[in-house]
């Protein structure tokens, strides 16, 4: 493997787990609100127009990480609507 | 250009512009309590990860999308620790 597959894959390692910390931080604090909900709803969205994308190229990275996204974002949006406001 | 391009220069576009109602919300609040450091730290490698490979590559949607995103994570990241504590 080229020296640059695995600095691709690297980058898709860090994207998939950007939100890991998010995440944990919400469920932790149970607060979101300065958490955009912008972000959140862009985040999505673009991790379904990347899902097929991938599916379509059969690019395994991309389908990996964006599939990993798409539920984090999913809980993240999940917290935005249920926890309550301060 | 194929349907499946338009499909990826979307996706690169989403991402681009992911942080901007973040970066809205939190210079207007001046809050930024709930933003987890760990997820601004994440996207900020992984944003020199992919802007690596994007020059290597000659990837040019991949080095617009990043270097938008590396300017948006520095602001956020600026705020993180400049806004005071709540």
């Amino acid at each position: 493997m080229a020296w640059i597959e695995i600095v691709g894959l690297f980058g898709a390692f860090l994207s998939s787990i950007t939100f890991i910390p998010q995440v944990w931080l919400a469920w932790k604090t149970k607060s979101v609100g300065d958490l955009s909900l912008g972000m959140l709803l862009i985040v999505f969205t673009s991790v379904i127009v990347w899902l097929v994308y991938g599916f379509y190229l059969h690019l395994l990275p991309v389908i990996i990480a964006n599939g990993i996204i798409f539920f984090l974002s999913v809980l993240l949006l999940y917290f935005k609507f249920t926890f309550p406001k301060k």
